[in-house]
């Protein structure tokens, strides 16, 4: 049946790993390319998928691995011996090498690195010790430098006689450094174009060249390229030596994978990214780490309407605008929180100007909370005609909504400031405040008013 | 006051401005540099903006403009004549030209097309009707193309000739084409290092090259890079010609610039990106184009419980759960959301994948529905020891965590189908529609058991 194997490439994947025919196997995902290969392996049971990457020879296993998503590389590897997956990362570049092993649990990537060649799993340690976000987190260490008095004859005589370990790198510059490691000048492949072949490299390159230091954070990474177009940078450690290249594309796909994770975080997806591809009872657990500390928030913020049922028994009307305050005031917020995240994330605001933030979002919240409560008192006063219920309802909204818009401004730049992850921890906290608040705001001052609160 | 001048650079920069001093102020954004830039126009009025950018010449408006966010540009370049902004336009690389002319208002951009040189507005037309997320909108115009018979000679002398202009390309890849501009091989620059200067390029030239179609999604460019460590891919239109280079970096940009479109998008911050240099009005407006959607939504869903007023009345101690109900099942339906919006940007999924989807979530939501329901039941059983109580709570949330989450994974799925944006709709559409089904599922069990809710 021709037309359902081309409907779903994972029926023909199965069965090939269903015949051991790990030739095959390499032939068909060649053939499908990557994207389909991310999703039909998204599509196997475990157990297969870890027949698949056992049946693959190492290199071939490796392009794998790289075509999927991070989190399906971590289970593809993970059930693997640690022979079979350190022969399958040494064919992985060096970034995606620290990449995955930074991602895999730390005894696991132990045990890899322990059966490495001991100068690859010395690179890839090095590697590990930067932080994700930073130039050193995000540089390839395949680059091609030359010494100090080496000749343009030298250069080409070596990068000849290299070609084939270079055509893997991203060899668009050659880098000068003296007997210390330390980069003294950058030459571009074009400059040797029309250079004279006794000429000496120092002649040619530029001096002074435009470095990144290993410590330097994503934002500033993405500036530089957006600033200056270089086809990579050289990242020196802080002795000045030559450790590594960024390149754009990779510095352009670690900002992608952060604004993926807030994205997720905002959401409540935590532990990682979930696929349904995983196991039902991960993807369950982890959604449920988070939605049981929800729930527990929401019992507290709950226990102030528990409070007030006499007010409530008293006045029903009001019960039915408690989670509209509570929704709207959560919506509100997280307008705020969402630009708060974008402009630390841009670097146009710091986390220290808690006063700036305040004063913008206070003056926003005080329009949009008259808007609001004016909205929300005139359904109050057309429902019940009661200006009391309008009253308390439409204030309630007002005040919380200033409320909900400052902290919610003010959140992440205080969570940023303690070291907790904004996007994450935001939420929460604000829904829950904002909840308590608004309950209280609506119950409090219908107690106050609650013999005109004379409604059905 | 030096120190005060370090910590904000806006204050010495209004000073600039104020004295009219072009040069002065080119020199200091210079020294600044572009992440400070960016920041520090953030802080500025309107009034001050505009002045700015007319001080500045226009190539170093245009090294402004690449500096500072899109929103922030479209910002800038709003208020000038279309002239002055032509002149401006003019200086910015192709693929930034079409991205500030696309996001101006058509009016603005038809004005500055109509003043700009013929041939330059007719190569940004060109760009602009491309959508933004295919290769076309991406690529890049600036590329150097040889004809076939050229010979290493030919290529070396016009690239040595042309040497001030192409430093600003991304010269990596030289292309060979037909007369009628169809691609017919690439050659890398380090291929003309060792050839005979007579050697034809047809006799160098990789032929066969990998390229994309203009037509080529952003999520197909992601791929592409990720298989082929390319430092460009060549651009073909439908009829095979070359019109363009699409690099890695442009295609990193585009996929960060789309994930934050998401997370703008599912916190309800909509109509652009919003910042806090912007104006209150305007923020405002657009935060509340928003909410008065949801306070609409919000009004249908708490329609239900008035409804039931008479229920509640009866047993006010539910009043208390109806918010818990709403926020819980909002929390368990974006998780799905967000995974569902994951899957489709990554390929992972395909729209059409309903039942998929269905059965994948169906199963989450019962268990974390018994879960979460039996949490909540045994809450409510703590607190009012009333068994009917806890069963009526509870297995009103079990239910609506199943619709949530059923639904929350749907959404994404139907709506990219119907081509809305899921990242934007799927949030109130999820709310309203659990929020209606937990409150009538707590209020209509409840009305069932009426008499053995005898509770405070």
């Amino acid at each position: 049946m021709p037309h359902e194997t081309q409907a779903n490439p994972w029926e023909k994947l199965r069965s090939l790993i269903a015949t051991n025919d790990g030739r095959a196997l390499a032939d068909f995902l060649d053939k499908i390319g990557p994207s389909e290969t991310a999703r039909s392996i998204s599509r196997l049971e475990q157990a297969e998928q870890a027949r698949l990457i056992t049946l693959l020879a190492p290199a071939e296993a490796a392009e794998v691995i790289e075509d999927v998503t991070m989190a399906q590389a971590v289970d593809l590897i993970a059930d693997l011996s640690a022979e079979d997956a350190a022969a399958i990362v040494g064919e992985l570049e060096s970034d995606h090498q620290a990449d995955l092993l930074g991602d895999l649990s730390t005894e696991s990537a132990e045990a890899i690195l322990g059966v490495m060649r001991p100068e690859e799993a010395r690179d890839a340690r090095h590697l590990l010790s930067y932080p994700p976000d930073t130039a050193g987190g995000i540089m390839v260490t395949e680059f091609v430098a030359f010494r100090e008095g080496d000749r343009v004859s030298d250069a080409l005589a070596s990068m000849q006689e290299n070609r084939e370990v270079y055509a893997d790198y991203h060899v668009q510059y050659l880098y000068v450094c003296d007997d210390g490691d330390r980069l003294k000048g950058v030459l571009r492949i074009r400059d040797l174009l029309y250079a004279p072949r006794e000429a000496p490299l120092e002649s040619l390159m530029i001096t002074n060249p435009l470095t990144v230091p290993a410590t330097a954070k994503l934002e500033d990474l993405e500036r530089f390229f957006d600033q200056h177009h270089l086809l990579g940078a050289p990242v020196l450690d802080d002795l000045g030596e030559l450790v590594g290249l960024v390149l754009p594309e990779d510095v352009g796909e670690a900002g992608r994978k952060r604004s993926d994770r807030q994205l997720l975080d905002i959401s409540g997806i935590v532990g990682g990214e979930e696929f349904r591809g995983m196991s039902l009872g991960l993807r369950s657990r982890r959604r449920l780490s988070w939605l049981s500390i929800n729930i527990f928030l929401n019992v507290i913020a709950a226990s102030v309407i528990a409070y007030y049922q006499d007010t409530l028994a008293a006045a029903i009307a009001l019960a039915v605008f408690l989670p509209m305050i509570s929704d709207m005031s959560g919506c509100s917020g997280n307008q705020a929180v969402a630009v708060s995240i974008r402009e630390l994330t841009l670097g146009l605001v710091r986390p220290e100007e808690v006063l700036r933030v305040l004063g913008k979002e206070v003056s926003l919240g005080a329009i949009n909370g008259l808007v609001l409560g004016a909205i929300l008192g005139g359904v109050a006063w057309l429902w019940k005609g009661n200006i009391y219920l309008a009253l308390v309802v439409g204030g309630a909204l007002l005040v919380n909504t200033v409320l909900a818009v400052a902290l919610g401004g003010l959140l992440p730049l205080v969570l940023k400031t303690l070291r907790f992850d904004p996007a994450l921890v935001s939420g929460p906290i604000l829904t829950t405040v904002t909840d308590m608040a608004g309950f209280f705001l609506v119950l409090s001052m219908a107690t106050l008013v609650l013999p005109k609160l004379a409604i059905g």
